[in-house]
């Protein structure tokens, strides 16, 4: 062991306490819960380990590290997509764990507001506003193990993104652990504060290069007094964003969910997940699931929805559709959409894609993606699906039936993406909507992002970062 | 004239044409309406005002700036009411008036948004909107004049914060001329986009010291199918407070405006203006101005309000109301509220201050900053008014009843700012809530604003714009 490794050990030890250091010298030691990412796509190997219990410590630690010229990986629950929470393999990066920073620090009811540690679990908090009458509006498949810290790192999205917004624009306030180790406090319960630049929004969805988020003030809602689901067929994508705006003029902000999902998307489901019993899919290229949050009750909530689907019944937007009659079949037709991710995983390996495009666009882009893709390789098959309300679609790839998926991602993927990833720039969309860029999609930005928005991101980070010890190489590839 | 200054207006009439670079050497020039302040609190005098016609103008006139070493003030409406728009007396500021930019350059009806340029009057992009039948619902009182490029520069916020939030949140996309005189094509249609750090909310708010906004993607709204507006008389600014928890409930996002008035404000508004009768002011310390938009229609509008005014006057929230009952009736309500400001300017000059709060401190603040300046100068007159729902208060400071008004800001300013900015810190509040920083807040910054965010916020202005080119000694007092 060398001798500045030993040193920095120390010092961690001493800042955080023996026992909240990790190596790969403990006795039994295995770190793989930190060193590989949710999909498995990295194995890295951490210098070590350290969890701190406290945003002084995490301050100390990160001096440490910076003293010691060693790079830090700040993570959270670890499920983000990107690959921007794990070490590399170099063996020379700390992993920052924040999982025990994960105290509430107080509910404001009447400013609606709640103030958390970075490391606490989302469901937690969602429940932690629930029993106090209030709705925490960020929701995504991974809530039971992400955490506020990760979420507002890599600015989730979610399903609520329609109505409320990214984790964004959920947070008020933040405190910060710079890369010199000094604490930003900016917790704030502000809804308006303009002195001076928004330091806010730089840190959210910095993906942990730029600093250290211990913890925020988050916006809270009332709870809405009524909640309905509907589930309805369309004859095209056009009807689809055709009834998103009829729904948008018509429920105005009680339109809280708003979920496309194309047929084959929806035939992976009934294949493999029969007992769901998927509405409606059989004899339409689209579905949709729309959430109505209803601040008067259920009858009024279901008035709203049935003029709603009539109306659109009327214009030819919906050829079917369901109304939720309870709670159960609510969750039941949500838990369809939610299963889409591992029913392809059952039907093999597939190319993820995670792109936003203008609403008014989806239609025509997905027309011309389509066709660019059959034509490159004949039979390739399509599980499109996502949040519509957004502009947001997980526009993933699978083989075409019968070949083998391993063979498929290791001879198209690059093509794949190429063509995908060029097709959205062409209709002005992102390559990332809301899972980040992490390092699996670093590499991109220099040929996919605007030159001199580029420009002014290295500015910033080598101005808040200039020895590069903060999540190095991910957002940004390492100059 | 020095060579290098001639040599300079010689590139910026190349750069704009020569009618658009306006000098003291023009015959007859009067420059005073770029070069003197909104309230005519600074006058200034330019080396020349700049109008370039187009983005790639602006590029140029920075280019050709900052090849000088001459600094630019970039100029929307000149609205600004902390003195961020106008040149110092140096003589040696090009003031770049963006003015001439104010095409509209799309409208997507589908994807809800209008891609505008910067020198856009506010009330035309609202007409523009409105004519299209949607909403954009950023409002303030300068928004017959002021530009949409200054309102995204300074954040601005106005009445309906409550509910569409601040310039901010209205703004998914951004073109920007960067301190080097680079275009940022950052124009988005996008309600998700991950692919790096928010540069979008970086430039919103740093008041063009960052570099200068020329176009921008705003977001649209449905109109609502119903406005209705109503007036309370609350017993207490807790009441108030507590009403504005029990509207979020039963209105949530139908609630669009809610407003605060103290009695006295509300007596001048009587007293210079009793044409406009005042409602329910006489006995009651506060009133409250609510605003329901509502997606259904005016019955629907009506009774959800009467029905959350029956159950405010249940539990004693309210001791009074009227509702509007028509539309001529609630823009005379709204038309009350916004003559305060003038009320107040002719009952004579006072102490202006925009602060904000955590909603729930906002009783306990007035308490002890009424009761702290009544004791330091007894029988001042506190014009206590704003916009409650998003914690903001006007909270003015004026002279004692038949005291000289301006010997009275001459000795007392610095002692109120310094009283009242004190209790705004130690109630965890901001000392400018809306209106920004400019040069009259730069230095009271170094002493309220957290040195960390201080420290922060200095490292990026080096970085972006080490040159100072860009609005020097706004928001940040020059080094």
């Amino acid at each position: 062991m060398s001798e500045r490794r030993s040193t920095l050990l120390a010092a961690l030890r001493q800042a955080v306490g023996a026992a909240q250091v990790l190596t790969h010298d403990d006795p039994g030691a295995d770190l793989s819960a930190w060193e590989q990412d949710w999909r498995q796509r990295a194995h890295g190997r951490a210098l070590a380990v350290v969890r701190p219990g406290s945003t002084a410590e995490v301050a100390e630690v990160v001096r440490a590290c910076a003293a010691a010229g060693v790079s830090i990986v700040p993570q959270g629950g670890n499920t983000g997509l990107v690959v921007g929470s794990v070490p590399d393999d170099s063996g020379t990066q700390v992993v920052l764990s924040l999982t025990r920073l994960n105290a509430v620090r107080g509910l404001d009811a009447a400013n609606l507001t709640l103030t958390v540690e970075a490391g606490c679990v989302l469901q937690t908090l969602q429940e932690h506003a629930r029993q106090a009458g209030f709705l925490l509006p960020l929701s995504l498949a991974a809530e039971g193990s992400c955490t506020i810290g990760g979420n507002l790192a890599t600015n989730a999205g979610g399903t609520q993104v329609v109505r409320y917004g990214n984790a964004r624009d959920l947070c008020l306030g933040l405190e910060v652990v710079t890369a010199q180790g000094e604490v930003w406090s900016g917790l704030s319960g502000l809804r308006k504060d303009n002195t001076g630049y928004d330091l806010r929004d730089l840190f959210v969805g910095s993906e942990g290069t730029l600093g250290i988020i211990t913890a925020a003030t988050l916006k809270l809602f009332p709870q809405p007094a009524a909640t309905l689901t509907a589930w309805a067929a369309v004859p095209s994508l056009q009807a689809a964003v055709d009834l998103l705006g009829l729904a948008q003029q018509r429920l105005a902000a009680g339109l809280t969910g708003f979920e496309v999902m194309g047929q084959f998307a929806l035939s992976l489901v009934a294949r493999h997940m029969p007992q769901l019993r998927v509405p409606l899919w059989q004899d339409t290229p689209y579905c949709v699931l729309l959430e109505n949050s209803d601040s008067e009750g259920e009858d009024h909530a279901r008035a709203q929805f049935e003029g709603l689907l009539e109306a659109a019944m009327e214009q030819g937007l919906v050829s079917d559709a369901v109304v939720a009659e309870s709670i159960a079949q609510a969750q039941g037709l949500w838990h369809i959409r939610e299963s889409i991710p591992l029913a392809q995983a059952q039907e093999g390996l597939n190319i993820k894609h995670d792109i936003s495009l203008p609403v008014s666009r989806i239609p025509a882009f997905c027309d011309e993606a389509d066709a660019l893709l059959q034509r490159e390789i004949p039979g390739v098959r399509l599980v499109n699906f996502g949040h519509l309300g957004d502009g947001n679609l997980h526009y993933n790839v699978q083989a075409p039936e019968g070949e083998d998926a391993k063979k498929f991602l290791a001879g198209q993927e690059t093509l794949v993406n190429t063509l995908v990833f060029d097709a959205v720039a062409r209709y002005h969309g992102s390559i990332s909507a809301e899972h980040g860029v992490g390092s699996l999609k670093a590499g991109h930005l220099p040929h996919y992002k605007d030159p001199v928005a580029l420009g002014l991101m290295r500015a910033i980070k080598q101005a808040l970062d200039p020895q590069q010890t903060m999540n190095p190489g991910r957002v940004l590839v390492s100059p």
